[in-house]
């Protein structure tokens, strides 16, 4: 297989415009969240949604281990809070709101309760494919 | 699980924007091309992306025997080519070329030129992850 140029693949992957997302999920009282713009629904019925992370991210492994998590769509004033669970210090002043048997941020477009129906591991990705409660 | 009514999620959905790409592939001289939305970039090294595709679709049975095909993402003027590939009769006038053992539309934002390396089948959605060439 020819070598693809990393910074020619990232710049042509940019041209898709996409959303942004955060990942909450809450653990044994303890809440995480991940912003991810990996989002993408698989079909309507049954309602199946996919979102990938990266297998070495905390995420990946809580994902693997949470009942269920949420969704959260953010809004294009959002700028900050994506840059927040992107692990940027950021000044996000929002709280968490339980929802089912996850987390919902306060403030989002948003927000999809959802459980991992399938798992698949690719060289550095993880693809969960997850249906919604 | 509770039932989860088809609009409300179908709306929900829609709150997280996306691109428009359509995918092309050429088997036996012969060209198909099918617009999708579905499109997510995996990792950079390696190069992975996937995309989901109805598995009772016909481009579902051609990636399966394609040896390579494209994705090519459209610009925000190109709505009546997104309908064209959706099956509309719209007024598309352009052309494909010839990319790499498959063909990509001659005008279009970027081309990723892809092939299938694994395949994922959940109920109603077949999901492939591929690799770019």
């Amino acid at each position: 297989m020819p070598e693809v140029d990393a910074k020619a693949f990232r710049r042509t992957c940019g041209m898709f415009t996409t959303g942004v997302t955060v990942i909450t999920t809450s653990i044994n009282g303890q809440v995480h969240g991940m912003t991810a713009n990996s989002f993408t629904s698989v079909s309507i019925d049954p309602p199946l949604i996919l979102v990938c992370v990266d297998v070495r991210s905390k995420m990946a492994q809580l994902l693997s281990s949470s009942k269920a998590f949420t969704v959260n769509v953010l809004g294009c004033h959002q700028e900050e809070v994506s840059r927040h669970f992107a692990g940027s210090s950021g000044d996000w002043r929002g709280t968490f709101m339980p929802f089912g048997e996850s987390v919902r941020l306060d403030d989002c477009l948003a927000a999809l309760l959802c459980e991992v129906r399938y798992t698949v591991n690719f060289q550095r990705g993880t693809m969960s494919s997850c249906s919604v409660l």
